[in-house]
């Protein structure tokens, strides 16, 4: 491609808006222009770059026998009602009406749609299981779309839905998805980690998330330092024995704490360390009030505790409900003397401390040398709280470290919550009918882009991995008024075209500084530059990722770049 | 791919909803499967149809230097604003709020976003011409959603704009977006005509439409039954000089005609031919009101009565407007004593007529023996009439035939309307300001794929050209529990697929009769059975396309099957 034929408006200038790497370079480098907030138009070198992952997904997807499908981005609101997602998906769903007053929301994703389908068209074991795929563009009303592509509002997915006959029969393609998914994004070159995940709204149990590390990740990713075990940060559970503690107990007493109401001054007023206080936090979970206890220097963590009360939904109470029950502000409520109704649970930590300062139930006051057992009971211990750098890792083996991750992939078990609410049954050999079991699975492909730039970058530009890369070569003509440069730019150009090494040929009459500046942005593998020495059949070749360069004769450019490419 | 693993949902009952051949039959052999009224999904068989005619779209825009991009769906309101088309376009425009109560369209089509990123990127002229392109789903909320992919909501189009610095590189690319959709739609085996179009509300001028013939086509083509002259039935104009009529006037007379309105009623009471009669049609006028006048057996053409009188909106007058100026039915009005303020035009076939009935401006009366300059006045002759199958070809060679078409394609020489709505303009060589001059060019994609359904097809299913079928081969074990018959499907299955030739193997343990059907539904080019000779390595070998079948030896399969496919 001849750089005057395409589009590729560079920029010197940061854009302002551009907060991270990925961002600022795809806008720079002329991939990618905003055409509202998070909604993007790939320019051509964007668009190249979105092919070659989609055709890596292709290729893994065919690998496992998933078949591709298209279903339509317009999806009546009807099956979104079925499911209760209509109401439940909140804002970030789309909705618009069509002219006769039908309600349709843009696919977010395509649970009902491909559920639905399937359950008219298939209704024999004989034809599971059964793996469809699509790569098309979702829609997701985000609060704060950011970052360019990764987090916008209309971006390109692939999605995958899996259909069985049984659980084994799910656990088989989940696991060759999860190996798919691997292979994906290591040809993409990314440096990522398959992390156990939540399930959160989707109705399932078993998920990864596949999380390119980067330090502008959204997720934290708690892994261990020498085991392959990591887990999103929300899932590591803590699997920690608690030395005993064999402090004798002290006369509980009350202090008085002016003004003192997280667990930070508190410890500093009484000069105490944090984990000497016990953390008080009351919850409405689903219906009740749980009054959830953790060590001073924990965090809970809410799905934890969803998870160990079997709830639906907990959020923390108001200050009106902590008033109304406690007759006292949020940072003084303490497990001392609590209403009847309101149950105590703790995480395991708290079972060993001795001789603690947490709330009164008073404002302004807090006891020291409280003690469970002695002076207020707990009903039950249960792993609540997030797990922290140093701890060990639940596998047993090394400690856990933390790293920050984009999330660019999910695989996820269902089970039957979709399969039920859309009727997906099948008659069993039995002639018995029988409820699918589902798996989805899902590639932000878009996002990819950006995950890779952010991996893939210096102070000059982007530095494209083989297979994601927009061109191979980078043909540049230092002095394109000179005959011999300009005549053997445009042989190198024809040749490369002739042999499958895609180039792009920087043709603009352009002086030499701005057309390198513009490569290095632009970020492709191999910059090929004809200079002086074209009168001899010299030329230079650069490598982007580490900058190595060395004189070519003509003759050895093309067996250098085919054993390169190929 | 094995039939067992995929998803092709045949239907032995023709779908209620569906009237036309590619509807039914795409739903028929599981290509399609519809979600909502005009939305539809792509079965596995329909997206790998799909993905071919996007391959050969995607070849043919490479070869004109035409670059891929991808532009969002979601477009803010303020870009259809600046064009006014935010009103213009009406209620097939889909229209959605976000969260933050922001305006959207979801594209119908991309001038507006095209033509602003362009302005924003491209300032010299130095950066021109430039063509992009882009394959992408759009959506038009139709009164009538029909037809399955002829006439859906969301659907596959390819768009491609192009931007020049004068009208001589806008024809020169508009010449090779012509030639380009010629090898496309020949590619898909389409038997079209490129026919003269009328530019409609898009603010152009020269524009051709590409029409699949076909019966269900919804437009009407004129052509020439000896040269290439085509045109679309609204634009085909009447090159006709009418003989002069050298009858005698007569005396004009009223005649009582109680209770008949239309031409052809009056017609017959009267005994004189529909070609005696003047057709006394009122029309709106953007904000007037003009008489047009034409031969009975004639009808007047809106586009050429707007184009001869320059106006941007014509309309039949309704009756109350009619009754309020000439106080009779509209059946009743005629041209003898037209109110003062009224303009009455006329076809050119009216000025040479003698001795006409028309009617009298009073209920149930009609003049005989009118004849113009006589009885009334026109104060001028247009061509306005529908062209008719029969008339001389507007090229003077050959006479006019009418055929149906499905529009599947159109180029389009938009001129300045967008650019200058949004602010295209360049630096030209001198440095002055310019306003860039456009192209526009469509290809209805998923359409295009009922279009060939239409062409290609017989009683019992589809017969697909080869370059769109989704796979070449079906293949067929007639008793896969007979060992040497499974083991040979077996052994081709395996030998096509490492030849890459696309093979769709029946492994379905269903009997014979209920494959065959399938097969023929499907309508793959070659249809390869291993049956009872599959002891002597024999199999049969036949063609969708004319039946023709025979009986090869396995080692002639192969090479049979690459001398037709490559």
């Amino acid at each position: 491609m001849r750089h005057s034929k395409t589009l590729i408006p560079t920029l010197k200038e940061v854009p302002a808006d551009a907060e991270i790497r990925s961002h600022q370079l795809l806008v720079r480098a002329g991939y990618i222009r905003q055409t509202a907030s998070g909604i993007y138009s790939l320019l051509p070198l964007g668009n190249k770059v979105l092919k070659n992952v989609e055709k890596i997904v292709h290729e893994e997807m065919e690998k496992i026998g998933a078949v591709e499908m298209l279903m339509p981005a317009l999806q009546p609101s009807e099956l979104w009602k079925e499911t209760g997602r209509w109401n439940s998906y909140g804002r970030e769903l789309m909705r618009l009406n069509d002219r006769h007053d039908r309600e349709f929301a843009l696919g977010a994703t395509h649970e009902e749609v491909t559920t639905s389908l399937i359950a008219d068209e298939v209704k024999s074991y004989k034809k599971l299981p059964l793996s469809v795929y699509q790569i098309q563009t979702k829609y997701r009303d985000e609060k704060r779309p950011r970052f360019g592509l990764l987090r916008g509002r209309e971006f390109v997915m692939k999605d995958a839905y899996s259909f069985h006959t049984s659980q084994e029969s799910l656990d088989e393609a989940y696991q060759k998805f999860y190996t798919a998914y691997q292979n994906i994004f290591s040809r993409c070159g990314l440096n990522f980690r398959a992390v156990i995940a939540d399930s959160g709204a989707m109705g399932g149990k078993d998920t990864h998330e596949f999380m390119a590390l980067s330090e502008v990740g959204e997720d934290t990713i708690a892994y261990s330092d020498s085991s392959d075990f990591a887990a999103n940060i929300e899932m590591a559970s803590v699997h920690l024995d608690y030395p005993e503690n064999t402090e004798a107990m002290q006369e509980l007493e009350i202090v008085d704490t002016p003004g003192y109401k997280t667990m930070e001054q508190v410890s500093q007023f009484l000069h105490e360390p944090l984990e000497k206080g016990i953390k008080s936090l009351l919850f409405k979970v689903d219906e009740r009030f749980v009054l959830v206890l953790s060590r001073g220097d924990h965090e809970i963590n809410d799905i934890k505790l969803k998870h160990a009360l079997e709830a639906f939904d907990v959020e923390l109470a108001s200050q009106e409900e902590a008033s109304q029950l406690f007759g006292a502000e949020v940072g003084s409520i303490g497990p001392v003397s609590v209403p009847d109704e309101i149950e105590v649970i703790a995480d395991h930590a708290v079972a060993v401390m001795k001789n603690a300062y947490c709330g009164t139930n008073e404002n302004d006051k807090h006891y020291k040398n409280a003690n469970p057992d002695r002076d207020f009971n707990i009903s039950s211990f249960h792993d609540l709280r997030f797990i922290k750098e140093g701890d060990p890792s639940p596998d047993g083996q090394g400690t856990i470290q933390f790293a920050k991750g984009i999330e660019v992939g999910q695989v996820f078990k269902l089970g039957t919550f979709y399969a039920e609410k859309l009727g997906a049954s099948y008659l069993n050999e039995q002639g018995k009918q029988e409820t699918m079991t589902m798996g989805c699975y899902g590639v932000g492909v878009s996002r990819t882009i950006a995950a890779i730039v952010e991996q893939y970058n210096d102070e000059n530009g982007i530095k494209w991995p083989k297979e994601i890369t927009p061109y191979q070569v980078h043909l540049i003509a230092v002095n394109p008024k000179n005959d011999e440069q300009s005549e053997l730019a445009e042989e190198i150009y024809q040749q490369l075209e002739a042999n499958n090494i895609s180039v792009l040929y920087d043709d603009r009459k352009e002086r030499p500084g701005v057309k390198f500046a513009d490569s290095d942005l632009i970020g492709l593998p191999v910059r090929v530059t004809v200079g002086k020495k074209a009168a001899d059949g010299y030329v230079e070749c650069k490598l982007r990722e580490n900058g190595e360069q060395e004189d070519l004769h003509l003759s050895d450019l093309l067996p250098k770049l085919h054993a390169m490419f190929n």
